[in-house]
């Protein structure tokens, strides 16, 4: 790995999926970070990922271009001191499901693989968030026993953060998704804020149980129900989000997103009444300056190149999505991120909370095999690691979503 | 109806449900106003009301217990210049659907009466909304045509506002429903806004029409298809909500209501950062108390106290469901638009926009009767006026969501 190029992808020693996560007590396994997705790649990203290691010890592997890595390398000093594993095309921003059938060779589908390998314990990129989610939903396939992955963003509330998910993952998802999403929050809570019983709250539209359309109304049932291993705090509503009540709050990945760009705009228009306001006296001047310094503050903790972007949760290997518009800081927050759940043991966690929901019985999913695309994997063997560049096939079925979190993504 | 009371509710001459909305070209027929709901009532109520007939020259008819409605008017010295329409019992502004059959003589219920009569052409109340709307369903029934009734609210947005609905009616909606919101917002703009072709866009979790989830997804395939009189803006998002590029959005009211909520609790944090601001020195104390009025003037804005409410679209009348905490500026403000709804006949300009989407073929619901739940109505006769005091028999069916408007009601 050190420093050479293994660009053709041939898998070194065949792993299956499911290495991902398992061993890792004391150092987790690096991160492979992509260096070819996002507005001001690979300059900023490079930047930030020498970062990373220089300054919070976190061990990474480059993926992208070789050449133009080790170039960048060189300008900070480090060259030969960070693995580069060479990957020839990039997915471009606006690319969505189809680009992760298109191009088998994209950074973030070697990134994929080296985790599948056993050689990389997550993945960071700035790529546009539909082609990262879809390509690692189709290379590192789902969990087993976790029916749809969601993505974690965190609020920026007050005195402690309050994890939203899904933000955009799975528009579309049943009641029994939604109580996996709790665990998932819940097993990255505990992970991210260190809180043992996360509380979990229903995102409807009324405290009271009955309230809700019927995915929100069912779904409360069924995390009432208790028995699952979730602590279950009850509905919250649009106007808590930002209460910081709860630790984890979960809904579907449509009203997910809709609700965290629904905060983003509002936010984006308080700033122009300010801006508005200054042009009136000196006072008032000053005074903008500093409210402004103070809302700056809110909207830097609601900005994803601060929080570390999402997180896509469900996976065999840990995605971190940083904004498109990352700057350096903001992929060094994200490989620290990344590299606190890989320590945390994230994949082993999430399978640990899912087994709880999946020992009480909701009728048709208890043995779930985690990869609902491919049913016959039933016998809990893993799954042969996948060829690199399997047949493009893009199907209505395999075609994620395509969300992209807030913050100004194409 | 001379400040008489006709508590008994008999009706005086048995009129289809129909009939709110058919005349009325020049005056519209008084406005019956529930004097009981709200956390202010009667006394604010009613104040709002003589301002309203005083200063707005609307029509009205106060709905309530009479003798404490006299005493309130003797007050203000206009008793006798106010019809007034006894009712026995309110509402309380927890209660729900169930309300609606155990409390057959409510104010709304006797105020959807004289709608039914004929008597009135339009409701305001600033009772509970899941009350409200469970009793305006039950006793006014859909309107020929329309599968769903829809709560349109207005967005503070500038230049001109933009009108989102469902903010909560109808939690669970099928894409065909959505288009039928589109034209209740079609004719609600054009009546309101007084836009000719209001544009209407979808809201969902991406610009691209594959985007969102399959209501979301269908929903466009059936606007983007034309041939229903809907000027069609293609997706809009979360964060363009308050950027005023389309007069109407349309959504489902789950999602409606958890972006409006989480539009104030936005609006809140902000609000809570500027008052921690507001502390150090005199200049930013100052200049604090600027910015304050200036954001007191968005969250105006987004105060249904400002903008008159909620207002119930899709029934055989029109329904405003003004703030909880209505004080009589409010009330005015919402008898007004009532009128103003009423003049421009927005009970028939929806028929008008719905039977345009009933030319286009949806597949089932092409010959939808307007009430579902009576799909034995299909022959096209006006349904018999309903007795006001049914047998109670609250079922699954029957009970409506009963969702809440954001804005702090219980």
């Amino acid at each position: 790995m050190s420093g050479s190029t293994s660009g053709r992808g041939e898998p070194s020693r065949p792993a299956p999926a499911r290495r991902a996560g398992t061993v890792r007590t004391v150092r987790p396994l690096p991160i492979a970070v992509d260096t070819m997705g996002g507005d001001h790649a690979p300059e900023e990203i490079i930047a930030g990922a020498v970062d990373a290691v220089r300054e919070h010890d976190v061990r990474l592997v480059l993926v992208g271009r070789a050449p133009r890595i080790r170039r960048e390398l060189d300008r900070h000093g480090v060259i030969g001191e960070i693995p580069i594993v060479h990957a020839d095309e990039a997915l471009d921003m606006g690319e969505g499901a189809l680009a992760s059938w298109r191009k088998p060779r994209s950074s973030i589908a070697i990134a994929c693989h080296l985790i599948k390998q056993g050689r990389a314990s997550a993945l960071v990129s700035a790529g546009g968030t539909a082609g990262v989610v879809a390509t690692s939903r189709l290379r590192l396939k789902g969990q087993q026993g976790v029916m749809r992955p969601a993505i974690a963003v965190t609020l920026p509330t007050r005195p402690n953060p309050t994890i939203l998910l899904d933000a955009g993952a799975t528009a579309d998802v049943k009641p029994e998704g939604l109580v996996q999403f709790a665990a998932l929050g819940t097993a990255y809570a505990q992970v991210l804020l260190g809180t043992e019983r996360p509380r979990v709250g229903l995102l409807t539209i009324g405290e009271e149980p009955g309230k809700g359309n019927k995915l929100a109304k069912r779904a409360h049932e069924l995390l009432a129900s208790g028995n699952h291993g979730i602590e279950f705090a009850g509905n919250v509503e649009g106007h808590d989000l930002l209460r910081g009540d709860v630790d984890v709050i979960v809904t579907d990945g449509f009203t997910g997103n809709v609700a965290l760009k629904t905060m983003e705009g509002t936010i984006r228009t308080a700033f122009a009444e300010i801006r508005g306001a200054m042009t009136s006296s000196a006072a008032a001047r000053m005074g903008a300056l500093l409210q402004r310094r103070r809302l700056q503050g809110l909207r830097d903790r609601l900005d994803p190149d601060t929080y570390g972007g999402g997180v896509l949760l469900g996976l065999n290997g840990t995605v971190v999505i940083a904004h498109g518009a990352s700057r350096a800081r903001a992929i060094t927050s994200a490989c620290e991120l990344a590299h606190r759940l890989a320590a945390g043991r994230i994949v082993e966690r999430i399978r640990e909370q899912v087994s709880l929901t999946r020992t009480h019985r909701f009728g048709r999913w208890t043995h779930g095999t985690g990869d609902d695309r491919h049913p016959e994997r039933t016998d809990g063997t893993p799954p042969e690691p996948a060829d690199i560049a399997p047949e493009p096939r893009p199907t209505e079925e395999t075609a994620p979503d395509g969300l992209e979190l807030p913050g100004g993504k194409p």
